[in-house]
């Protein structure tokens, strides 16, 4: 395959001195000089990585041209191909590698080093399968024909996959790659788990962490299914919200009823859950569940200075979508709103006539399904019973509720004193030239609560998706300058883990 | 035919003194001389009614055989045969009787009297139309074969139209056969006007009566198409509560969002539009929205009294739909509730996810249908306006909302004085043998309140429809003694209103 590719960014931003590489295989790459200097072993690694991008694409692209959709049954012997296809490349890393049968698809396991490497042994998590590609129509060209692009001048990888998970799981792979390449070895113990569920729910992954924990229990895991701050500000995700999710049916009369002959008497159970939800959130914002709040911590003060600095504003934030003004706590910034607060949400509601037109009914039933995002030490199971409790307060006494439950699961968060943050976010900050910062992420990925919950294990969520790559949706992309400097960040925080 | 119907209730209870009469069309009757002695003329109608209804029933089923589903077009000939039977009928008695066409379905119009009867001149309106007959696995028998059956030790005739309205229609035009079998005449100049579109909306009626008012514009209009306030006491419906009915659609973010990335910063339409519906209702139960309450009359001293003797607690009108304590005005007996204060109901909501188990999505967008119920002089274009501003003043400066408008009628109400009330009032008290009541209906009837609007007319709304009815239902049932007393009632009716 030929294929000139020209990186139009610059690595590295500490130092003015360019060196423009003479390479054949990529156009033109600018680095940076002065981390050569500071540790040889990395530099060679680091400008094998550079020399090797072309290499490194091609390996990516055999990848995500396999159509291994986890969610629809037909693409089951393409999950399997993908499992296959990565177990045989970490296999030819020398990891001790294979695939491992759940009742759904395979869980590759790769187990690299000897017990002698320097600690941290880490754990790195990733996933091979991909979204359904529909609507079809919607994509530019073939979702699994991945290609060079450019947008806004930037290079871009095209492909179902591209960021979500194959190019993130890929800079991973090839940061290894690398340095077997240059020093033959890994400088860590690594062992990988790449699963081929986590667009349908990880449902099988479960049990097999439970099933293979003391293989699994390592120092520190390692994800990278996260995104970047911005397009140059690299990001460590510390913490994600947990999640408790509830359906709330209430019944009122046991019919619908015409609201001509009844209306005025008979009890309209869509007033009374519109009375409930609203009764859920104060004046001020805040949630008013009695003892909702118990155990959400405080952030300390300098990380909440960090936050304060990323300035993350309504016009930022919310006119993307179309707002201007923030919901949620009053006296809280945007950033903290969507991250390490809780919140309330009403997720749907239903009840009556809601087609064409004019249906003059009373309901019976009405149902809403509400959700809250956990933060710190929030008790799935208390707030679920103290949402009940709350609910079942303001029924009237002649009607019913019934709940059902979805999910109860904590929040997670490493621990900031955890000494492998502070030299990830230091390899973070020399690769980017900027501060990494630490950010919650608002939502949840399930399997770090149980690699912390199961295994005991903190995780590291690195990872370099922006806010554009699409992920989930047609044209789904991955910047060129993500893929590459992504290897090159995991060059550098594999070394630093490594370093006393 | 041959059929052996007995009557197994007593006709008119003022009189102890009973006859039997050795009928062989109808088994068993008894009724009371005493109304004979009075009125000579009536009587002999009565006794004629009483000896023909069998041949009254035959009629009926005729009519009830024909499928005039008048919302499915598959059953438009169906709907004109019935048209044509009915004119056909009507021209058998006398009547000027034609089919009128509409855009939709044949009106049919039936003109008796020469000017010279005494007044009120009277416009009788009513549907031979019927409701769809799903779902027909719960029919006992065949919607359209109509049949005599008994329950719970009443005779009843079962078939679709039975009571609504075709066994209603029926009670009339029987007893204007009856008076035009025993005195050659009938008592006053009659105009009979029935539709076809009843059930489908009336949609073509309105502008029937418009382009033909001088034609029907009559000085009373009489309606059989409502019920008995129970199988003993005869009802009057002198007021119909009108009706506004909105829809509004409430636009927060442009898409729907994800409540992990999101949520705590991006407003949630479910949560304004439930502050918005909760806000409607005021703890006492009073509908918030200002000045909704103008033109709402209180009702005069006696008719309170009436209505207070009718004693419709929560037991005898919520326990059969599973419920036991009113909603609403606190204040207000219950019937009051129903029929003669005005309403705020939410018809319809939905938004979000609705479907099974969890998604863990902001919505967008989210819409509620609201109607209001309208008494007295209550302004429905000043109610529409109200409540829109009532919504707008709750719609966050960074949302929009749109609203929808599918009714705006006024209430409608008969003056208590019309001295055709008391007339009417006083030959259903002389026909069941108990004083009957005014009640208001809490439903609408459309052109009822255009025969007020365009043509200026008052309308007697009586009709012997009970409860149990089935109406609109599978196994759509009318009572034996409604359709043999409804004729007996209308003969009473007539002749008073024939008095001077």
């Amino acid at each position: 395959m030929t294929r000139t590719v020209v990186a139009d960014y610059k690595i590295s931003g500490v130092s003015e001195r360019r060196l423009r590489q003479s390479a054949c295989i990529l156009g033109s790459i600018n680095y940076d000089s002065k981390n050569m200097s500071a540790n040889n072993a990395v530099s060679a690694v680091l400008t094998h990585v550079d020399r090797e991008l072309d290499s490194s694409l091609d390996r990516l692209f055999a990848l995500l041209r396999i159509q291994s959709i986890s969610t629809d049954p037909a693409y089951a012997a393409q999950c399997r191909k993908a499992a296959e296809h990565v177990a045989a490349d970490l296999g030819s890393l020398g990891f001790d590698a294979s695939l491992r049968p759940t009742a759904g698809h395979p869980v590759v396991i790769g187990k690299s080093g000897n017990g002698v490497n320097p600690r941290p042994r880490v754990l790195f998590y990733g996933h091979y399968d991909v979204q359904p590609v529909d609507p079809l129509d919607l994509w530019q060209t073939p979702p699994f024909e991945p290609r060079i692009a450019t947008e806004h001048g930037r290079k871009i990888i095209v492909a179902r996959g591209a960021c979500d998970d194959k190019g993130q799981v890929m800079t991973f792979i090839e940061a290894c790659r690398a340095f077997k390449a240059v020093t033959g070895k890994l400088p860590l113990d690594i062992t990988v788990m790449i699963e081929g569920e986590e667009e349908c729910g990880s449902k099988h992954l479960f049990g097999f962490v439970r099933d293979n924990a003391e293989e699994l229990r390592r120092d520190l895991a390692l994800v990278c299914d996260t995104g970047m701050w911005d397009a140059e500000t690299p990001s460590i995700t510390t913490s994600l919200r947990g999640l408790v999710y509830e359906e709330v049916r209430l019944t009122c009369a046991d019919r619908d009823l015409h609201s001509g002959l009844f209306g005025g008497a008979a009890r309209n159970p869509i007033h009374v859950l519109a009375d409930i939800l609203s009764a859920l959130h104060r004046p001020d914002g805040s949630v008013a569940i009695p003892g909702f709040y118990d155990g959400v911590p405080e952030l300390p003060a300098d990380i909440k200075a960090d936050l304060a600095g990323l300035d993350l504003t309504p016009e930022k934030f919310l006119a993307p979508i179309g707002l201007k003004i923030p919901a949620g706590e009053k006296d809280r910034m945007l950033i903290e709103l969507i991250s390490t607060r809780p919140t309330a949400e009403v997720n749907g509601i239903v009840s009556g006539y809601t087609g064409e037109g004019a249906k003059t009914v009373i309901p019976g039933k009405a149902m809403a399904k509400v959700s809250f995002r956990l933060v710190g030490a929030q008790d799935p199971d208390k707030i679920r019973l103290a949402f009940r409790e709350f609910v079942r307060a303001r029924v009237p006494a002649d009607c019913t509720v019934e709940f059902g439950n979805f999910t109860s699961a904590p929040a997670f968060s490493v621990a900031f004193d955890n000494p492998a943050l502070a030299k990830a976010r230091q390899a973070l900050a020399q690769e980017w030239g900027k501060k990494a910062v630490t950010v919650g992420a608002g939502g949840s990925i399930p399997i770090v609560s149980d690699f912390k919950a199961v295994l005991g294990m903190d995780t590291l969520m690195v990872g370099f998706a922006l806010d554009d790559d699409r992920v989930h949706s047609p044209n789904e992309k991955y910047d060129l300058k993500s893929f590459h400097k992504g290897i090159r960040s995991w060059v550098r925080i594999l070394a630093a883990l490594a370093a006393a």
